[in-house]
Formats: C-alpha cells, structure tokens, sequence
C-alpha cells in the first residue's frame, strides 16, 4: 500500500516545462529518498488550486494525508518522516553547511542568475500568468523586463563569478556534499536547472564541470532533464 | 611530554599585528583541537626563515618533528594527527560541504573584501614588504593600491553583497556548521578578521549578527582578538 504523493510544480506555457529552481530542489530529494511521485503542472495565478495549503507558492507536497508547502520545510518533513531512505542532510553540521548552502544560492546565485534568464522565463510562460510575472519581478528587480534583458553585458560577468565556487568545488570532488551527492546538491542543482532551461543561448559549455555534474546527479536519480 | 608546536603567523610593520585570513583559520582549528602552540611573526619577504618547509608562504606549522605546510593541508593533517580531539570535519558530507565555504570564502568573499582593505593592510605592512606587496598584489589586481583606493566606493556594495549569505545563516543558526563551530566558521572568520583587523573604518557593525558571531567564536577558543 502506496501513498498518493503529488507535487505541484511551476509550469510555463508548455505545461510540460518546469523550470522553478524550489520544485527541482524538491524532485531531487523525493528522489534521493526513493519515494515515487506524479506532479501537478500550476501556473503562478493558479492560486486557487493550492488554497488549501495555506500558502500561494509552489511547491506543495500532497504526501498521503499529509500536504506541506515551502521547499525547506517539504525537505525537513521528508528527512523526518522517512528516516530510513538515505539522509538529505546526514548530521547537524551538515544541515548547518546546508543551509549556507541555500543561503549562498538564494542571496547570491539565483539573485545574478535571475537577470539572465528573466526575459527568457517571460517569454515561456502562460499568456495568463504575464501580468502577474512582470508586476512582482519589475517590483523586485526595480527595473522593467526590457530594462533587464538590454543590461544582460553587464550581468553576464556577475554571473560567471559567482560560479567560481561551484566549479571550483567540483573540480576536486564529484558532488557539492561530498563523495555523494545530498541537499546541498539538489539546491545549487535547482537553481541552476532554472537557468539551463529557459535560457534561449546555451548558459554553461557541455564540457563544463558544472554541466558534466548536473548530468550525473539526473543520471544518478534516473530524472530526465524536462520532467 | 608535549610536543613544540609553533606556527609562522604573517605580521606587519607592528609584530603584534597578525592579519592573514590563512593563518586565522588555523590558529582557530589549533584551538578547536585544544593544541596549545606559539607563533612566529613572519613578513612577506622572509622567504628564507620558511625555506625547510619547502613553500615561501605562511602558515607554515612545526608539529613536533613534522613540518606542514598550507593551510588546507595543514586543517587535514591536525584532523588526522588528533582524531581524539574535537573534529573539524566531522564526515565526509561536511567535509565536502566545508570545501565548498571554502570555495566561496576565496573566490568570492577575499577577491570582494581584498579590494577594500588593500590599502589599509598596505599602510601597516613591514617597511622591507612594501616593494613586494605592491608588486605582487598589483599584478594580481591588474590596479595599482592607489586606483583600488580610489574605487572604494564602486567596491563597497560588492563586498556588502557577498557578506549576505554568511549573515542570513547566522540569524538562523549559532554557527556556520551548525549548533558547533568547525573548520567552516575558521575559515570564513579568517577572511572577516583579516578585513577587521586591516580597516581604517570598521567593516561591520557592532550589532550584525557576523560581529557577535565573531566574538562569540573567539570567546568559544578563549582567543584575544589581536593575537
């Protein structure tokens, strides 16, 4: 007796595209775990459809009984509740350094990341969901999509340095955690994933370090790169 | 029977003036292992004392009979050495994770913060170091000292920027690995005190969250700030 576990995840105008940087996060450790999952393609004004969980952000995890929203309390429900499946964050430093980790995604990665690719995500998204992507990002960035899109010569550099660590990290060790890969790597993972997917020009070179590690941690977990 | 430990420890024109960030990280990993050692002060152009090492940079540690060099090496070989002793690593997870902080705290964090203390750490610096810094660091920085000075304000906001991750970790947490300091909290400490220590004007705040985390760390070890 399975449970039904399902995942609303952030879809463009082709529902089959998923690009939100906390839903890989969140496919990558139900993976880790072993816990087979469907998802939900949503759309970011589909807030009605995850009422019911309090909150009006993806992801939301439908685990049996159980519905969880946030991407780092979906991770800490999952180490909790299935503690016998390999551990996201093994120990209490490594859960400390993870969330440095997060950190240092959420405040520095995504943040120069997002200036590449947001005229891109604008252009994938559903016709319906346009209006409400670019009031919230032209609000959050300050500038307008365009603005952002002519400025992409200046925060190309940005972006390229604040890779340095990653690749720099994979270059001595197969994953961000180590000798296997963990929450850590999911995180860096999703944010990056986010970029590879909407970007219209390749964003990492094939032979890339980085590149060559996003494609074994899918192959690890046996995930094709556009679900 | 205890063994003579002494750690070369690069100063400046004052001997009591330690500053290099690779030092601090291991006069902070000798404390967490509870091993007792003195320092030397050593300048930038004694490459001659430091020849035995085998290298012409500090920290250079004598452990006994053993001579090590690099500060990475040097962290491995005291985990390894003093297995009895409080880890820095912990496992492997947090070891890898620990070289990602790493990672960040070199080439993001010090490439950031090295461009706002030049200056500063130029004034205090042995009289005989000044034609080697100011080649060495010119070359590295393709600017001389003096248009580093004179861009402290493009380079301020860069290096408030990558200071985020650490302070948002620290609003959450003790320490970066976590509840308990590790290797990870000496090495980004190092970076910080080297800033601290070398700046004019006062890098951070007396209330930021890295300020009483600085402290804090240093009444853990029972260290005094300028030492």
């Amino acid at each position: 007796m399975s449970k039904v576990r399902k995942l609303y995840d952030l879809a463009g105008a082709d529902p089959s595209l998923r690009f939100s940087p906390y839903c890989w996060r969140i496919k990558l450790a139900l993976a880790h775990k072993n816990l087979p999952f469907e998802t939900i393609p949503w759309r970011f004004t589909d807030k009605d459809e995850i009422e019911f969980s309090g909150t009006g952000k993806v992801p939301v995890l439908i685990d049996g009984e159980q519905v969880v929203h946030d991407s780092q309390a979906i991770a800490e429900y999952l180490e909790t509740e299935y503690p016998n499946e390999p551990t996201l964050f093994n120990d209490a430093a490594t859960r400390g350094l993870t969330m440095f980790v997060k950190n240092y995604s959420e405040t520095v990665l995504q943040p120069a990341l997002a200036r590449i690719v947001l005229p891109g995500i604008f252009a994938l998204i559903a016709e319906k969901d346009k209006a409400y992507f670019r009031r919230t990002r032209e609000a959050a960035f300050g500038e307008t999509i365009e603005q952002v899109e002519a400025k992409r010569e200046q925060y190309w550099p940005v972006f390229k340095s604040v890779l340095v660590p990653i690749r720099t990290t994979l270059q001595t060790q197969p994953f961000i955690a180590g000798p296997g890969p963990a929450y850590a790597d999911h995180i860096i993972f999703g944010a990056l994933q986010w970029g590879v997917m909407t970007s219209p020009v390749p964003l990492l070179e094939e032979d890339d370090p980085i590149t060559v590690w996003m494609r074994k941690l899918l192959e690890t977990y046996g995930i094709s790169a556009d679900t």
